[in-house]
């Protein structure tokens, strides 16, 4: 039974700062204050730790929100060649924008408060505080239809799932940055379950519309579901971090669920709220009653810009690891080709 | 120029409630106090009432999260049948839910502070706080795996596009209040662009892996993309009503970017905020940026539950409209066929 | 026990609108859906009615947030009359803003985007999208320094709790669209435990520093607190009718726990989310721990802007009670004095 | 004239993570990303750290939200001893949980998934994920009752500002750690503006009605406003931090207004949003329209929960001054009688 004392075993011990303190020291106060946001982000460090500490554990990263154009391409980047991930399920947009950053192109730092009809007349999309030229959008379409026409006639009339579909543009990348080459070279699929929700849509159908075009690119709609189901399947454990919601959450907690594992660990950041009833704000509670996530994971949502704590994360996790830690030492093509390849 | 007198033009009128008020009596209140959420309520009905009025104009309706589970199927179903709505771009889950009350399922009030290792237990799922019994999912899965088959043979190999797959779910309904159903019988065409990110994928994988199964069902990714920019170019005027963001609205807005037409009228109901980046909480002035939206547009975003506020702006519309409005009289199977269909 | 079939018993019922409805008739609607914002609107509409018609409760309404200038003075003002609330406790601002237009000053529709500096130039203010011209500000100083110099005369030298200084105001003004006037009409007290933090602080500097000032009106910091616990405790029932959050919040329940009776009837109205702490977002569950109020309280906290929601919940129960329905006829003067009076 | 090229000059450098970083290198990583969240929170500690190496700056912090109970109190007793804030505004409720811990009392760590009933048969208050047990509340109310005994004797009928109250409390305490304590040794004011919306009520409220009291301690609701304005006419400039919003950061905000400075450097984080029109959520725009904040003041909005960012940003600039800086030195007795003294 519990009882009162039960309640009240652990005193808040309050946070000090003196001098510099490493990113992982200070969230060993978090952890020590434990409230709040402070409190959940040491568990979220925690989690994430053991996740990948589980060699038997398959990590899945969702991203969606413009992670990529905000800058962390080459956190993400790096967490894939280290393989502190290992499954990547992300909008269409995030490889995007990799790809427009691959093709030489930039984003740009902006503002929030300006004249968006000013930047319609100059041809600049912004994303908040981001701005990104029109051209650069422009420019990607004409390298992808080219890129998918390539495909196309290799592939030959057969359908791809979204994680051949990134295993291919991962192949023809050359930019060591990338996420999408990484991923390539590391043996970490990269699914894109609304692919066609994004700039790779519209240079699909430039690609199609060409004359002459001998086989159009065939990507399946629903050919990357038993993949993905397989993946958890196959695992002793799995573990999930999910920056944002919508389709990337809902697509790993599907697979979860279909697979009848459960996810093992959970680390969600997001600002969305449970109340108005949409997934990407529902709670891991939630969650729970599906089977999508067990009762008895590892879990916690922090309510976050994603920009803010997943760079925390990381860096307190990396420092936990020490310099130089390599999660799995995979001969990569041999896993690529079997894991995300045709 | 501006003068110090041009910002001080209207005074707030005060709201005054002595008996009863129909739902438009309120917010011709709300028009005249005009501020906060209220102000903008206002103004969502009224650009919704001038684009229903508008028969050039291209409705779009955009459904992200439990829009259906939550009590909205009839709404929806009804403004279908009115032809307040030209199209719809809808998740997968909205559409899967409406095929589970088609069947004969249900969802149930529940609560949100419950044990849900308990109702995973039971076998109950919980959708904040809404349950949904998981037999009623399974009796779907394998109805839907049958209609899979079918149609897969009736197509014998050939893709479809997302939007003629629900006009062959539509096709096969018999159910009055199903929005599929209604979808098919009114000529419009509802999109689901990651339509592999629900039920629906879990069901094609059932169809697929059965043994014996002659044709596998085939969704194209990228089919429909032309489908919904072909729509929005052949249109004198495009709106968009958008409960909730994610893929649905992202999908229009892209629509309207890629026809180089852009929205001449936009209302979004949603919870999210700006600040962190992600395209559900952006502005509409960030959309004027990409084109996506007219500057000149008339465009307004709600920060509201949808739940609340979108029977209200139906409810106020229709009363605006007189009862039996219909606002389009089409030869239903005829435009169903050329619009959705094969 | 609880069986699985406890947890399915109410199916939802969808939303159906066929032509002009009332607000009830909407509520009444989402009372049947039941699920996310609609099904917490309909039972803050069920718990303020029955607050109402419980002759025997103490009614109380927290007024934090613009709520006066964005068009809701003539509502409240219309529910003090009618007794449909018999103690208000408000940030000192709303009765700043109250007095504004009781010296005919106005508060104007502006917009959110606007160049503030061209403001300030301007000597307008901004509040979200209200603009209030200086000079209506500084009327009201003057005015005010010259009551509070009658005041304190009035009263040589003792110090007033809150109420007994809003007493005063409302025994002053002439207005009868006045939330103030209306309170001191009917008998009804308004608290201010904040007054000092609104222009009624900067007014008392003016009229303090005046040369010549016989006395200093004092209003007493703590006076006011243990009058609203009394009332509290004098009640056979509380409810709590709650918009925004702050310190009327706060101190009203504050004055629940500290009569040691809780409130047995609470309706909060809130856009804040409890995961980062503070009061204004915290749960009605976590006012349980408390006792602020009752673990059997019939309770709901609405997600939602105030503005779009409490004048549906007014303009609801309004409807159900009736045309010219008053709750308490009072002689009010006797009252006044009683409760709120010196 | 403002060209196409303005709006595309630093592009976004992606955020590199290969060892262990310190907070303000991570920072710094930030600022070259500077998108979101991100970029924002390393524009506060830019002006954070410009604020306090402004040595003709006064600091303004205002403390809103259950800050000390979260594990803040030694960081903000630290920021005061060293003069990294000269003035205090803050909830009553925080000084409150200040004066617990003085009195050997703590805090919790507890969960917000819990019965809250079964703590309130216990006698524990939740503070979301915090818990409190009832009898420290206990223990300060009678300890705080004699010590008002005492000031009431002390003071003979004068009445205090609510400055001079927490002075009074500050020379009775000897806890090091106490914020109050630090204060009155360090000669910074510490503002209650709604002193009486806490504990400190309910504890005057059992001193002023113990029998045989000689004298009642009196707080002047009215009293700190002048001191407050005084001291921003007296600095060259001046700038806020401002934790949370409601009474706290209006005061701050008021008083620069009536002295007619406005700010010169703002840092506000909150979670709140400006829609719905609350002084807590609104934006640092709409204050300079105002004349609160200088239109070319240094200012942002971090839109975070405080308890994630607020140390770090303490321990970026605290890293940036070195170890061992303190502001000012000052003979602390005298300054504290001449500033927030008798």
């Amino acid at each position: 039974m519990v009882t009162r004392s039960d309640f009240l075993q652990e005193p808040v011990k309050h946070i000090k700062i003196d001098g510099a303190l490493s990113v992982d020291q200070l969230i060993q106060q978090f952890r020590n204050s434990g409230s709040f946001g402070a409190g959940r982000l040491s568990v979220a460090c925690d989690i994430y730790e053991r996740m990948v500490r589980d060699k038997d554990c398959t990590v899945f990263l969702a991203l969606a929100g413009a992670v990529v154009p905000a800058g962390m391409r080459s956190l993400i980047t790096d967490l894939i060649r280290k393989r502190l991930v290992d499954v990547v399920v992300s909008t269409g947009a995030n490889m995007v924008h990799d790809s427009i950053e691959a093709l030489g192109g930039h984003h740009y730092k902006g503002h929030w408060l300006v004249d968006d009809y000013l930047l319609y007349k100059y041809h600049i999309y912004r994303i908040y505080d981001i701005f990104v030229p029109e051209e650069d959008f422009v420019k990607l379409d004409y390298k992808l239809a080219g890129i998918f026409d390539e495909i196309a006639d290799e592939k030959a009339g057969k359908s791809l799932s979204s994680n051949e579909f990134t295993f291919e543009l991962g192949k023809r990348s050359s930019d060591h940055n990338s996420i999408l080459r990484a991923a390539y070279e590391s043996g970490v699929p990269v699914f894109l379950p609304a692919v066609r929700d994004s700039e790779f849509g519209f240079a699909h159908w430039l690609h199609a519309s060409r004359k002459n075009v001998k086989h159009t690119l065939s990507v399946d709609a629903f050919k990357d579901l038993p993949e993905l189901v397989d993946m958890c399947k196959r695992s002793a454990r799995n573990g999930m971090m999910v920056i944002g919601g919508g389709v990337p959450r809902n697509s790993i907690q599907s697979a979860a669920l279909a697979s009848k594992k459960g996810m093992d660990y959970a680390v969600i950041i997001t600002m969305d709220r449970p109340e108005p009833g949409g997934l990407s704000g529902s709670t891991l509670e939630e969650t729970v009653s599906w089977g999508k996530v067990k009762g008895e994971a590892d879990k916690v949502i922090v309510i976050s810009d994603a920009m803010i704590v997943f760079p925390i994360i990381v860096a307190s996790v990396v420092e936990r690891l020490g310099e130089g830690y390599k999660r799995r030492n995979l001969k990569t093509e041999n896993l690529g080709e079997s894991k995300g390849g045709a």
